[in-house]
């Protein structure tokens, strides 16, 4: 198909990082140049690639004449900056100059922007570029230009997401051959879901900077990654597993931001944590390594958003899609949504929020423990919504039964207190689980 | 929140319509005002509201003094003209009217877009000002602006979407309830889900005029309503709904565009029937009056975006979005994505399309009929994937036993030629049904 030529003059592109997903981004840029120039009005040229050692065996698709070391140097002759090196420095310092040198930016980089965001957006604006990031939060998901740009007319009031790929693979290898998280883990690592160190995935940091990123696009306000409440999944065994689907949950590790008000105060509240989603939910089909955001607003409704939340390929057809909107701006004029933080909405503490909670007990398989564990909740004011008993007889080997509580929604410190309540009734064998509800 | 003052002056925004969508984007524009004129960096003045009959009793939020049946005049005194009437005229010539005095418009009619688009995208071209549409596909998903955008560095091979909820919600019922269609479509207009005469719903007019300006954004290319190939749901019987369901496969009605070749000429396929959704599949959980559009890129993978399809809030919300967008454009300059047709891709005939087919047969219970009916698909060259006999015993009150074929992807001429060899074996008592399988 002939392309027409563009009249405007080429756009020069750096890459900084050539991995897993600069790679893929070089091999877009490459193979698709001429519908890239159609979409844009100018072709685009790649300047360079920055990498740290410049001898490494690269993919046959980098043209090694354009590898150097010296990232400072290429940035200076760009006009258009791509960041997929990841890290806070050099990354952050290297943006900052190409800001200043009045390149627009493209960022995957969720670790920089849930650290120091707010930086790069200043710089950004007082430049008069633009910094993009739509695969810095579930990779090649649209979820960053729908939010900030699509829903700009309504108002979201909770965004829950499965936004980490590796913990949701891992919690439904648990669940569908009944691993325990060791194993599971294991898996995901022998087929490249899971790094060597698993840390950042299974205790929920990657997670937390992607919530605190989606928090402040939904919510109009700043949120940092340290203002993220976080839990990861590796308290959660085989058996929690098992109970949240005789209970018809699924458990998954969700990102939640939502408004609400504490002590009077209106504001936002972030989380990461593990949650029993109910079986019909949109989020509890979202399998293996797939990444779902789902987002309530108060005129559209709900909303999901489904795909690829990482590897190389789906994260470089997010960075392109941005490098599409900036080199548009540059040849058109215009330019993208800046940071858009005029609520200043203030970041509630975790224990303002209300949820509903799975509580599983093992307790004495004697008449009336109901009624007390029934009288230990309702004094701290939380509701039963359904109970479960399981008698001793359906587990042989035990002598004690089970006992599965699901509450209304309650406020943590109350739910907290009740906890602890219960478990010193004597009738009370073992507090076995705290999970809580999300998205009934 | 005290929202800063912004510095612009206002911009002035009519809404031409007050049905549905029209009362509640004039409730969002007026109760959002604050909100909305911070994202835009000046406020949004509503400055009228033009209808058939201005006596008509309105929703309170409706200030009787913007009401106007002069819509020619009104469009003349906005900045941004929302046109929420329906139909091809006026609001045809109302929109360039309005494009042509240098307003921006955004409309969400799928009708007029998809039988005459090019005529409005070539005039906001010219005059410099933006068209955006995104209520106009899948209601309050953002589906326009992902696909035209985010997904603008990658290259979409298929988009599979069930864009009309009246016959989601129909086929829903038919599956859960076991109703035959007229009474699912009789649940659906009590409801309020189907109008008096469900035919643009039924037939896949709705559908087809959504999956005309899908294909134009995904592939690049103009397609026109008149190019889509089109089946309703009307000839789906209960019986096939228990069929499908018993084989794994939910019953949809999609709208598919796809990249394919005939004769050697690469083009696009695009097309509205009824299809087999494997249970496992995405679309196959979007249940009731909910849309989804699940996108297949070859960097992102699938893709899927989930949500209300129609209603008066979330299609304004939408409508809302789009007005945030063009009202910053004028304030901060720039302009959207234009009309991308540079691919000047054919649209192929039906016939061309490839695809998995059910053939459901009532045949004579003795040995020797599969032999039959597998020679004459073989010599058709069309490969079966699955069969499934069900004897005469399972069917005590038949004579006949049944079978269900499933094919591997075979042109749809050949399909049909089977299909008539079949007919024509004097061991089959009827070919009850053929359905095509997507989404495998
Ligand atoms: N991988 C994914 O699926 C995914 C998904 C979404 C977002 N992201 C984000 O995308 C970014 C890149 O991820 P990745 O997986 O592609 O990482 P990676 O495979 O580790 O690649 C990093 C690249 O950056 C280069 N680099 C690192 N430090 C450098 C320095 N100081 N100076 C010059 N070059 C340097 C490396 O050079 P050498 O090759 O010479 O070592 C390497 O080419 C991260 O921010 C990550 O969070 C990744
Ligand atoms: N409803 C949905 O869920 C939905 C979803 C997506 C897209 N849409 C699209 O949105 C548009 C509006 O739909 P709707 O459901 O809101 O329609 P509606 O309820 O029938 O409202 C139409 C409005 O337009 C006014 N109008 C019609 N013809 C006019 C004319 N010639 N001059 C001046 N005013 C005129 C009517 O005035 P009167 O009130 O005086 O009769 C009425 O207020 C359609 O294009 C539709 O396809 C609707």
């Amino acid at each position: 198909m002939p392309s027409p030529v563009p009249a405007h003059p080429s756009l020069r592109v750096a890459v900084l990082g050539c991995g897993v997903v600069g790679t893929e981004v070089v091999r877009l840029l490459t193979t698709q140049a001429a519908d890239l120039a159609s979409r844009v009005g100018a072709p685009l040229e790649l300047v360079g690639v920055a990498v740290r050692d410049v001898e490494t065996e690269r993919d046959a698709v980098v043209d090694r004449a354009l590898l150097t070391a010296d990232a400072e140097a290429l940035v200076e002759r760009a006009d258009v900056v791509v960041e997929v090196m990841g890290g806070i420095e050099p990354a952050r310092s290297l943006l900052l100059r190409a800001i200043a040198g009045g390149a627009s930016v493209v960022t995957a980089n969720k670790a920089l922007l849930a650290q120091d965001g707010p930086t790069l957006y200043a710089a950004a604006d007082e430049a008069g570029v633009d910094v993009y990031f739509e695969a810095a939060v579930a990779g090649a998901i649209p979820i960053v230009r729908p939010v900030r740009e699509s829903l700009a007319g309504d108002r979201v009031t909770r965004v829950l997401g499965i936004v980490n790929g590796t913990t949701n693979y891992v919690l439904d290898k648990m669940a569908s051959e009944g691993l325990d998280l060791d194993q599971a883990v294991k898996e995901a690592q022998a087929l490249g879901y899971a790094e060597a160190d698993p840390t950042a995935d299974v205790e929920g940091y990657d997670a937390a900077a992607k919530a605190a990123i989606l928090a402040s696009l939904a919510f109009h306000t700043r949120v940092s990654i340290e203002d993220v409440s976080r839990e990861g999944i590796t308290s959660l065994t085989a058996d929690d597993v098992l109970w949240a689907q005789r209970t018809g949950y699924v458990l998954k590790l969700l990102a939640i931001a939502e408004r609400g008000t504490a002590d009077g105060v209106e504001g936002v509240q972030v989380r990461v944590h593990p949650a029993l989603v109910p079986v019909s939910h949109p989020l509890a089909n979202v399998r293996g390594a797939y990444n779902a955001v789902f987002v309530e607003a108060e005129a559209a409704g709900e909303l999901m958003f489904y795909g690829r939340g990482a590897g190389g390929e789906p994260t470089a057809s997010a960075v392109l899609g941005d490098v599409v909107s900036v080199a548009r701006h540059r040849v058109l004029g215009g330019k993208g949504p800046i940071e858009s933080r005029y609520a200043e909405l203030p970041v509630l503490p975790a224990a303002a929020a209300r949820t509903r909670y799975q509580v599983r007990l093992e307790v004495a398989d004697r008449p009336g423990v109901l009624a007390q564990v029934s009288t230990v909740l309702a004094s701290h004011d939380v509701s039963i919504e359904a109970v479960r008993q399981t008698p001793v007889t359906e587990t042989p080997d035990a002598d004690y039964a089970r006992l599965v509580i699901t509450t209304h929604a309650a406020p943590e410190h109350a739910l907290r207190s009740t906890v602890e309540a219960i478990t010193g009734l004597d009738v009370v064998r073992r507090v076995v689980s705290v999970l809580r509800v999300e998205g009934a």
